[in-house]
């Protein structure tokens, strides 16, 4: 007993049950206590020791024996400060906390390199696919220059619902929330936070470089129309919610998360409901996608066992820490604004009457050097047309521009949707 | 200088210009001598030194001052004699060779293992794609109970183009030995040799049991039809070499290569030409796939590089090595030979005159346990009828009883193939 290494776990909901359930299965480690926010709270664990059981989680980055905390609550306070409260006491963190680490990384893992601590934290981003290790161990001979990733569940649902069953997505958001599969506020994720914090700590792992959140683009999925959905399958896409991070010929990122009209000759077209997906290109390794489950009880504990196991095999040996541990960069990733990149767009747009819209269209975009990869339109039955436009790569400040040409025609045309097309 | 790691490489074809080429972007580590077949053949790689080139594999194993040695010219021999020299002389061996692990890696581990040296070998199981290392680390948590692969890119590569141009498979043979993807002999490709060998040393890493190669079932991709790709199209399918290995509730181990129809919900269903993928099923973790390419010079190298790079970490630290790195499994799996599986069918019967063919195979089918999931009988305007069965589970060795009554009737019908059906 007295030779186990000794784990505290901070939070016993979701993902802190799998990981306490996925525990007993090792004989190397014990945990030895648990901060709740409701002691009283009925749980479905059997055997679970009440003693263990504290409401004051500073108990446990206080407690001398815990060697190892894994910190399962999410947000930024008080998550932060028991982080760093754990670390400054001599202990190693593992965290499944994609909000902290976009927001305060630098600061969270200078501090840990200044304890001589890790901080790892797998089960932060896409759940149970193993990512963060694999770049960091069998992938570290690879320059990485292009992640494209699904990276948020619920959007995923909602999407793979709106297509499949041609549904509006007011109606699709509210099954998904009857299901549990989307919160009573969706905001975080139907507009793009959560998959923007994910992207921000992926890109920095990737790109060796820290990205700032607040240069992160992001638009959500909110104005995707079943319309837009039917369009795109016609042409040999779908429409999915890409977190996307790239390095420009200046090495300079872009990274952003929005709606994209993905090409189904991708793997990522095919990754439907729940499921995460990560497709990352690099030399020499070439386009490798990871795909799997990105929440859940089971699949997050995954993560979260997989790094407590990492640092107890280290834990044994050494007094100092794995390369592949380390998270510190002293170098920021310079941003490039949304306005400065090349996109190919599809774009949806209704014209009250049909007669001199194409020219204005055309006219519009050959004004703002936009060339068109093809142009459909099809006639409603009110004598009103539907207009679907596919550019080729053009620049978003000359996309916006024709925009506001559309915009300011509003007598004529309504621009129905503008999504990014995936080249 | 002095502090480099010093690299031997044996071979440097294909796979070995990759890894010499990535290599020269790391300053810690310095390829001082690689053994090649024929010092003469000219070679594509700029400023490569002819002073280290030997035609002579044991001067690299033998160099006393080479930490450790990559071995990348497949074969059992010379490369087992080769790698167990270069163990014994105090080396760390990287290997891409599949076969040697296959055939004689219970030998291999064993002895790096006394000599508390490590063999490390990502690059010889799916290419470039992350796969033994997130086993052993970040998925440590997890039991593995399944894994469903394509691990075989000219297979894939074949089945690929016979669907997509409904081409018989000589016709695409001769194409695919033209671009390069098939050898002027396919047999260790489309016989299923090449995956059986990945498959064995995968199941081996994932049951941490030994599994061993002769207890693998084997079956290639020489009979298939196109006929058969449009009817499993037709009915949600399509049709893949399928890697397999799964333990059964009493934990033995069924480890197989044949082809399956593979239900278009399924991610492996969409992997195309030359790209390998695994999904692994286990828990806590769920259901995850890796994918990405198979073989190619580069690749290859970002996975051998990737494990020389571990070694590398690990030597400058420790006087033992991760656990992560050892494979030695002192208990092999029991295995399950084919006859006592169970599994679903697809069946295709030719009836020369249908007149009392259905209720024949229906009679044959009921007789030996096997329930009929569809049945499909078109005509073919000689009279004659093609025939299209799906079964639910049932035995193999009650399918095979049915499949000899099926041939010997063989006025009446003629059984063109039967192919297992993932459920």
């Amino acid at each position: 007993m007295e030779n186990k290494i000794k784990i505290g776990l901070i939070g016993l909901g979701t993902v802190g049950t799998g990981v306490y359930k996925t525990l007993q299965e090792f004989d190397n480690v014990e945990i030895v206590q648990i901060a709740v926010h409701n002691k009283n709270k009925k749980r479905n664990i059997p055997n679970l020791d009440e003693n263990i059981i504290t409401d004051n989680a500073y108990e446990v980055v206080n407690n001398p024996e815990i060697q190892i905390v894994a910190e399962l609550i999410g947000g930024t306070e008080p998550a932060f400060d028991l982080i760093k409260t754990a670390i400054a006491n001599g202990k190693h963190v593992v965290t499944a906390n994609k909000e902290l680490l976009a927001k305060h990384g630098e600061e969270l893992f200078n501090f840990a390199e200044e304890h001589n601590k890790v901080v790892l934290y797998e089960a932060a981003i896409a759940g149970g696919i193993p990512l963060i290790m694999p770049i960091k161990t069998i992938l570290a001979g690879n320059k990485i220059n292009k992640i494209k990733a699904i990276l948020n569940g619920t959007t995923n649902y909602i999407l793979t619902k709106m297509d499949v069953q041609q549904a509006s997505y007011n109606d699709v958001l509210v099954e998904a929330q009857d299901l549990g599969y989307a919160e009573t506020n969706p905001t975080g994720d139907v507009e793009g936070f959560d998959a923007a914090y994910k992207i921000t700590t992926l890109a920095t792992i990737a790109f060796n470089k820290r990205v700032k959140l607040e240069n992160v683009y992001r638009e959500g999925i909110t104005k995707i129309r079943p319309q837009d959905m039917k369009a795109a399958n016609e042409m040999g896409y779908k429409i999915k919610l890409i977190a996307s991070a790239e390095l420009n010929k200046n090495g300079e990122a872009d990274v952003r998360v929005h709606p994209m009209l993905v090409p189904k000759t991708k793997t990522l077209a095919h990754i439907d409901y729940v499921t995460n997906a990560v497709t990352l290109t690099g030399h020499p390794v070439g386009e490798v996608t990871l795909s799997g489950p990105g929440a859940g009880e089971f699949p997050t504990a995954s993560s979260v066992v997989g790094d407590i196991l990492a640092i107890v095999s280290e834990l044994g040996r050494t007094d100092y820490l794995l390369p592949m541990m380390r998270c510190r960069h002293s170098e920021n990733a310079k941003m490039v604004d949304i306005s400065e990149t090349e996109n190919k767009y599809y774009l949806s747009i209704t014209a009250n009457n049909s007669m001199g819209v194409i020219g204005k269209i055309g006219k519009a975009c050959e004004d703002n050097n936009i060339s068109l990869a093809s142009i459909v339109q099809k006639e409603v039955k009110d004598g009103s047309a539907d207009i679907t436009v596919i550019t080729e790569l053009c620049k978003e400040k000359d996309m916006q521009k024709a925009i506001e040409i559309f915009n300011s025609d509003n007598s004529l045309m309504k621009v129905n949707n503008l999504i990014r097309v995936q080249v």
